[in-house]
């Protein structure tokens, strides 16, 4: 009997396109029933005429239907994904925008910091509600698969309120680090054994071994030579320095969750790259998304016309989703990191906290290591993280904004950025902003507005661009870049520009 | 460079060239350099002179060695195999008459009961010296590969005082149950994905699927219909229909981990078969090792005789060791049952105690899964074998009589056959027998000597053969026999028989 | 504002007039309000005019209500007992009776054994509801002091799903061998300071203190030298010695939760005394409470002429439940031993279990101290019962006789005595005897008529009467006994005989 | 028999003396034998001098002996005080100056942040050598009461590997914040119960009931309008506001753990007061203890003179020392706050770590009750200072630099305040600054020499006094001061005075 995969948000093209075509390229899979959701009509037709058309290009079994009924789309499910982004750019625009003025300089926002807490508060009811409608209309123990961010704060609500529904949360951050250190070492990335532990965006390998021999203790040496990366990656290799391990997350997002890179103006450009966003860039993830959301309104009709998608092996991204599918289907191991509550893998962060760690799937199911201690420095910059992930999914749960600004303050770039008036002013600013999305706050955003009308109001840095901000490009821009970029990519960077890159 | 492997015990002529044909049998390990070593000289020159042949035979690279000084054996060792019996079928004997004078009928005895107690007391402080030896002399990282019995018992007091060696305890018990969970639904073992989870033992099929469906449900019925297994396998059989899930355990062991199937001896054999002495036979392990060893003696020159081993793929065995090395050495993922420190695997069994659970092991080490839960009844059936282990284990590192005592009155057994007084005169009598095992003892021995010489004694049943007990083989019987068995014997019978069967 | 008691089970006479006199007996509470609920309104009826007749007589400000209504007693309650036995003596004496037929010989049959557990079964519905109604009744905060049985299931059962009501179980199991301590030691009872830890019937002794010198090493010696009790207290002393901790429960109570005194009909009696009920003797407790029934009937009109109780300090009696309610509100420190969920308090015990462990109580509420490890060996005892604890909460929860019938296997004295197949009809006999108080188990009852009813069935020592068992007392011969113990009673056996005495 | 109590640092006078005060207050007590120690000769003739003339003047039969010889001291002492500090005020005085160059502006500096990270490096390989000695001399059972500080650290080493000691830390922390909640509720302190749990100068009032009711809703109010407290415990308030629950810390102490009120030095003054000291004056319990020490060098011979102290119950302190000897000696029930390892007291902080947590002590020992879950908020804030305190614990007993720079990392205030190479520079003048008491870190040090004597060097602000700075007074200042003062003084500031203040 084929699976059945309902997608949700399948108007993020890219993901959907992405996860179908994972799926199709393994031959035991070919006929799987494909449900699409999402609350735009205009994007989901888009992404089943693409999709559609790809497939019956390749003249495969496979199905796909579209639907904005939820429910509809979820009925008999064996896996679920989710890609939304809860309030989308408009709101994301706010978690960036809003906290600058109080200083808070976040380069992406959309993971801890003012910007990432606001982005859980609207996302944990509506995935919530996912997690209702999958235990009420999927199949008999249906997975959920969760890509929308925050990561560890979505999937840490669902796991504890999600009505009971299995959910791993999955990242591609691991992938990216475990090239570096390849690259780096001068070996290959398949020759390379690693194990990579900790929380979403902060995970460390903690182990790295060649052979069976152990080579953490040559990385930060091997960084601070590498031409490019000692440029792009100072952030990451400062950190190596100073707690001894390398983490998997990009440069301008490690920069954000600690105290140290991006409390002063001045040094922030020190730390980072302005060569992509993802290297620290002041609000750079907003930047690219908006320039790809203009980019693919104004592109869209090249793509179908551009030669549909082919399903071979080698097509294939890596993605864990269709690796677990596969592995859970056909019962060929697949090892992976994955998103899942602790209960004891990581025995020196709290039991109930969401870690990212290596895990085994085969038919039996996913089986999730016991790790054993995180080494006590990152540890420690980990704990200070869960703190703020527990006090936001409470707030989003209870819609309890003391708590929410209790996040805030516990933030450790917030914390060595603001005072507690000013938090609190800033908390009382994003309330208001993002109102359409915290109905559970409505009283809380009622009295927000009050005090800010009555003030007086701690003055704010407005218009303040932050310390490394770029314009947003025009289509031409884009398009110019576009045809730049287009001829001499290497597959590595290939595969960072397709994901969603954090 | 070749890995070197070292085998204390190497006397242990079947395990020893099990062990070695599966390790030649792995391409990259053909150079593997083996040490071994055994406190007989002259067992250990029959198993090198055999294994030597025949790797001469295959033109093979390896190398062996034999040593009686056991720290040239481990010199440089990165792994180890212990195949030790301490005190051997003298001791083992006592194990299990002395028990039978009080009513205590055990088929092996060397698990739980009276005589795994007493095997513990014996083998843990010789196996705490391999530890030592091991942290001083082995390579860094050495792995401890450990297969003497008692297993859980060994393996815990070797996890937490083994001064930092990393032990696994092995044990194929849950590949037979497999076989038979196949047999009985019709499938094939291959396609039949198991989760198998407790302690070494009474470890139980927790998840039976086929094609990702749940099987479990269906067992009781199918055992009850088959037509051998229905006959030999009644203990099994009765314990799945009480408690709902299938124990990895042979008929005749669990039989006396239980205090149901044993305890009255006119319906003991309404419990068991005596087709072969796993399913249940009085004192059945230790005739056919009695017999074992005859026959060894009597057969050897033959051995030598014979066609040397070949190391073809298809001649390799299903023990765990051979798998786990080539997966530390490969990195090709291997997934098997091991006992190890619980440390919240099993989250309703204590942390400290060793469970058997599945694992992965790759180029990353040995992952441990966290199982969750035991259904209640089983895990109700192994807390009471573990708090008899822990005293057990406390017993022989402290050389305390009293906590000795404790592990034999809680034994669910002993504990539904005999009173108090007959315990603890039971405990004395098994104390003074194994004097030259007991080194820790000695004060507690010599108070029972004078217990047992001043009296008044409790009378025992002496002579009593027990309930279910077959004589001996001669020599001239057991050629018959094997004459009759070599014709027709499946590969599961011949794989069954290669092992030590429990 | 006066404090509100509300009483559910009101008619059991002699604890309900015992806890009134106890509060009254504190100045800050003369003026408590108490509400009185049963089901029966005869027994209600009497011990109204009994408790109002007392109060008046005082001239205390106190108030007492009856109703047979449950809520409305319930209504604002501060505190709430439960004096209620579900089923009364028509159930207990089928959980006396019917293990009996299968060699399963109970003293008392309340707490363990077929019998706790079936009472478990009956019970843990009644006090759910009673958490329920307290949960939407009772004051914010109420606390639910329970002293119905079986303790620990019961109070599990409650802290587990009793919509999050505070409850404490309560029990003088430990003041009784407090004394006993004090008396073999020849020192005053305040003068020796005890920690007690365990579970409720299985609580032992660890600290045994006499001016800061630690005396439990002096024990054994002096029970087995103390004339009165080296006959009473013959399976407790053999604890003492075989465990190295004396035991909180009596003599009778205690050889019912263990494999070891009663299992061979011709041994219990040299366990045991009959000098009183409490130490051993066949259904014991069933006995003396089917003849203080008849006593009280026959005796009532007596109760109602003789002189009203007085309220003097010197009148108040032991039980904790009093000097909980005047330390929560005066703030006096009280220290007792309390019945609460585990949490770690007893380290090597499971986390959710109910342990019997000192408590502190203040202003600032009930404070449960960490105790740390039990000794090996009684955490072996207590585990066991645990495990059978465990099963039979959850099978009382849900209704499952899968889980009940694992819970009789798994009761030490059961699995000693008993086979599987016995079990199982013994469990139908119980279930079905127990019908009306089992709503829980409909299915399950219908099935286990169908099994009895078609047979065949193994042979039951019906009419058997067990090895000890003494027959019920005529009025007369109750009344001829009571004049003769009048004249020379100490307070301790006035204080034993006034409680329940387990 | 008369306790022997042993004082290590005997020569902090008023520590000593008011211990010895509070300890023959006790009836039982008079006959104490005090055994003082110090590494000052002189020191420890001026308080042996000073404490023997006061218990020869009561005509006490307590015993005073003194000797630099400390395991002289420690023999057979049943009770051991430590009133050390490592490094004296020389060592202080380092660790306040160099974070203040580096921006790091510390009000105490003894307890978090640089210098309390660095005085625990001093410490506690100091202790556990108290440790080993009282192991190794003390009576059985010896309790080692410790007032070091930093408290929490040095706890924590001692308790994890003091070689089996059994010790408690003691502050008085608690009882001043208790005081304060009472003057602003309008109550008598004894009529207000509270339980303050958190760590060690993080600890919070989580319940605060007057007669059952909880009052902590009305505390935020009854602050902000206190005349005094509104002025002087502005980061008090602050906290409660954001926070929901008072902290038991002085607003000094508070405020340099958290990363919100003093990383801008033009704010400070706003959330501080100057009154005195201990409201967050920079650098001012240096201040107060440098002119502490003038002062007694100046006034000893006034004390001489001064009649000799008395032992009645009135003149009894608030210390915890001197009752938790009284409880255990007397059964006499205590309940305090102390500072013991976690073990799931408060079962949302680490289990290792050291927590102040209320106890009850009595003739059973020291009793910690189980706490259940700290709020949110609270928890997040200790979390963070509990992985400072676990790094910081670990570089000083592995003597690993690169530990103790990543405490510092990740010390709140030091994060918000310096950059990655400030925080390495500065710990690199600490250790050198240190190097007598450091000698863990030989290595290190000379590491840190050749760096700094290299440089380049970040630039510092030399001479900078800070944001709050007070001159030291000199000896006819201060004289004049302690004039005025003498007059009105409430027994409250009496009792804050004599205590260390924090």
């Amino acid at each position: 009997m084929p699976i059945r995969v309902a997608v949700i948000g399948a108007g993020s093209v890219g993901f959907t396109r992405g996860m179908v075509r994972d799926i199709l390229c393994v031959p035991e899979l070919v006929d799987t029933e494909f449900r699409f959701t999402d609350i735009s009509r205009h994007n989901l037709d888009m992404v089943y005429r693409l999709v559609n058309r790809d497939i019956q290009a390749a003249r495969l079994p496979a199905k796909v239907t579209a639907t904005t009924n939820r429910r509809e789309a979820l009925n008999g499910a064996d896996y679920v994904f989710s890609f939304v982004r809860v309030g989308g750019l408009e709101a994301f625009a706010t978690d960036v925008e809003i906290p600058l003025k109080y200083g808070v300089d976040q380069c992406v926002g959309d993971t801890l910091g003012p910007g990432g807490i606001m982005y859980a508060q609207r996302s944990i009811p509506v995935l919530l509600d996912f997690c209702r409608d999958i235990s009420e209309a999927g199949a008999p123990g249906c997975l959920f698969l969760n890509y929308s961010n925050p990561m560890a704060m979505n999937t840490w609500a669902c796991s504890q309120r999600g009505y009971g529904v299995r959910i791993i949360g999955l990242c591609h951050g691991v992938q990216g680090g475990h090239r570096q250190i390849a690259d780096v070492l001068g070996l290959r990335q398949e020759d390379v054994d690693i194990i990579a532990a900790g929380i979403n965006h902060q995970t460390w390998y903690i182990s790295v071994k060649h052979k069976g021999r152990d080579l953490a203790g040559k990385l930060l040496d091997a960084f601070e030579r590498h031409p490019e990366y000692r440029e792009t990656e100072k952030v990451r290799i400062d950190m190596l320095r100073r707690f001894g391990y390398y983490s998997t997350e990009s440069n301008g997002h490690l920069s954000e969750y600690v105290p140290w890179y991006r409390k002063r103006p001045n040094e922030i450009k020190k730390w980072i790259s302005l060569k992509t966003w993802i290297h620290g860039e002041t609000g750079g993830y907003l930047r690219v998304c908006v320039e790809g959301r203009k980019w693919f309104e104004h592109d869209f009709p090249n793509w179908m016309k551009a030669p549909p998608r082919t399903f071979r092996p080698e097509d294939r991204g890596s993605e864990h989703g269709s690796y677990i599918i596969e592995a859970l289907e056909t019962g060929r191991t697949y090892r992976g990191h994955f998103n899942v509550v602790n209960r004891g893998c990581i025995t020196n962060l709290p039991a109930d906290c969401i870690v990212e760690v290596p895990g085994y799937v085969d038919a039996n199911g996913v089986s999730i290591p016991i790790v054993g201690d995180l080494p006590l420095g990152p540890a420690a910059v980990c704990s200070a993280s869960v703190g703020v992930q527990r006090l936001s999914v409470e707030a989003a749960v209870r819609g309890d904004d003391l708590l929410l600004r209790q996040a805030m303050m516990m933030d450790p770039l917030t914390g060595a950025v603001c005072n507690p008036p000013e938090i609190w002013q800033m908390a009382d600013e994003m309330l208001v902003a993002g109102e359409q999305w915290l109905p559970q706050y409505k009283k809380a955003i009622a009295a927000a507005k009050r005090r800010l009308a009555r003030g007086p109001l701690i003055p704010t840095k407005d218009g303040y661009a932050g310390a490394a901000r770029l314009p947003i490009k025009t289509v031409n821009e884009i398009a110019r870049q576009r045809r730049i970029a287009a001829a001499p990519a290497r597959p590595a960077d290939r595969r960072r520009k397709r994901g969603k890159g954090t």
